[in-house]
């Protein structure tokens, strides 16, 4: 209803109140066009804010797409652009519903707007970690990160078998377990690196934590561990839950891993295999810019 | 709620539907750095957002900006900008909720989402419109445009003078008032200019119409006539009525001018003052690319 009218017109479910977020996917920054295939780039645009409401325990309902393109660049490219974007939309029954295109006068620039919702006062936030909670992520972590150094490093990928970086799935079946049975107490999914987003958490809940290095889902390698506390775009949900709740080892065919637990103060420590800690610094991922 | 976390949380009123617009707001397209005042881009970013939400007879709850601006811009006049966005959501309680920056290699480019509600099925579309209905429209028509044509000459205009041009009103409180007593069957807001919105209420109501010339509260000036037909960014509201209605003369202040009737077939025609009707054709406005 009211595609085509002055705004689009979306019926939330009885009861939900709205999440709605928005990023920016810019060229040379999220993607290369050399890279990334067009398909991907659309795929991980909306990727991008439906893991955001999978974060909040959300269902994702519409997104708005806009669109600014260089005059040069070919009609397949867009083409590709949105098959990529409509196939991930269509998976989750999310409608295109609106947007807007302008001209761009250097590189491709997408903005990407969910509207999704979720039960009133139902929203997992990333403030409601409490000291002696669990810290559980789901997946595995470092793969994303690890296929994008590859790609640095002027190496052609297969995108079937690095689909983690170049398709990556964003957890809304998890996150809405989750929310459902109440058993996060705080969640946010991991765009900024591990070590960044649980740093989030932290201040937003006035918490410490630990991270048990040896129980990270590190994808492997030999700097797997780095990879896994710090490469971004993961997509993957970090949360934590209060100790007597029983969390799956498995949801919705996604394995969950039990990987620290919420402490006093206000520092993230690293907790070796040995015995001994570290401070753990939040990494700063930056992209590729 | 929620500001700092995935998704900015938003309860709609209950009962109510969701209504979602998103506008880029250019820079060389839209505004122009020379010709316009930080605040005054800032304004009209946000009330082209405004205006659709108003055009549904919908309430805005909150708003989300994403800014790519060039790394040389002065801080100064990002605070101008915001400034001038904050102070037209202040006027109509819209809580600026999110969104994102990032940096842009050329110019200024906004992409601005407002995120309104309207009581559930009572939005005013463009579709409504039937044969033998009346035309309304809000305010007086072609100063925008004037104001622009004068700054392409190389003019410097006073903003507080030519306040239609620099700081637009969204007609909130007229389409809220419409809607509320059902007064309206379609309504559309100006933005790409009378003839070419009107267009759009006659396409998707599958009407035609007749403007009359005499009546159309145009601004004045010698070409006044074809700038209220086809001047953009006006942001004034154009809607149609069943004849039996009683239209205000004026609502909330604003002007309410009666200016042709929709009529079948589905061609746009022109009444003039000696009696001879001509066909209207969609200006086609193109702001100033």
């Amino acid at each position: 209803l009211g595609i085509g009218d002055d705004c689009a017109v979306i019926r939330l479910p009885r009861g939900h109140e709205a999440l709605v977020t928005t990023d920016f996917s810019l060229e040379d920054v999220h993607f290369r066009r050399s890279w990334h295939p067009a398909d991907s780039i659309g795929h991980r645009c909306l990727a991008r804010g439906l893991s955001d409401i999978a974060a909040m325990g959300g269902i994702p309902q519409a997104a708005f797409l806009s669109l600014a393109l260089p005059p040069e660049l070919p009609q397949r490219w867009i083409t590709q652009f949105l098959r990529g974007l409509l196939r991930l939309a269509d998976r989750y029954e999310v409608l295109l519903a609106g947007g807007d295109t302008a001209q761009s006068q250097t590189g491709i620039l997408a903005d990407i707007v969910v509207l999704g919702s979720v039960p009133t006062r139902k929203a997992v936030l990333r403030s409601g970690a409490r000291h002696g909670d669990l810290i559980y992520v789901s997946g595995t972590l470092g793969s994303s990160v690890a296929a994008l150094n590859q790609l640095r490093k002027g190496q052609k990928l297969s995108t079937r078998s690095h689909a983690k970086h170049f398709y990556p799935e964003p957890r809304i079946e998890v996150g809405r377990y989750l929310r459902q049975r109440n058993l996060a107490s705080a969640m946010i999914d991991i765009s900024d690196g591990l070590s960044t987003d649980l740093g989030h958490i932290c201040e937003e809940s006035k918490t410490g934590a630990i991270v048990y290095a040896h129980s990270l889902p590190a994808a492997g390698g030999a700097d797997g561990l780095a990879l896994a506390l710090h490469g971004g775009e993961e997509y993957e949900l970090l949360f934590t839950a209060r100790p007597e709740r029983r969390v799956p080892k498995e949801i919705a065919g996604v394995p969950i891993s039990l990987i620290g637990e919420i402490a006093g103060g206000r520092q993230m420590k690293l907790a070796k295999a040995d015995g001994k800690t570290a401070v753990l610094k939040p990494g700063g991922w930056q992209h590729f810019s």
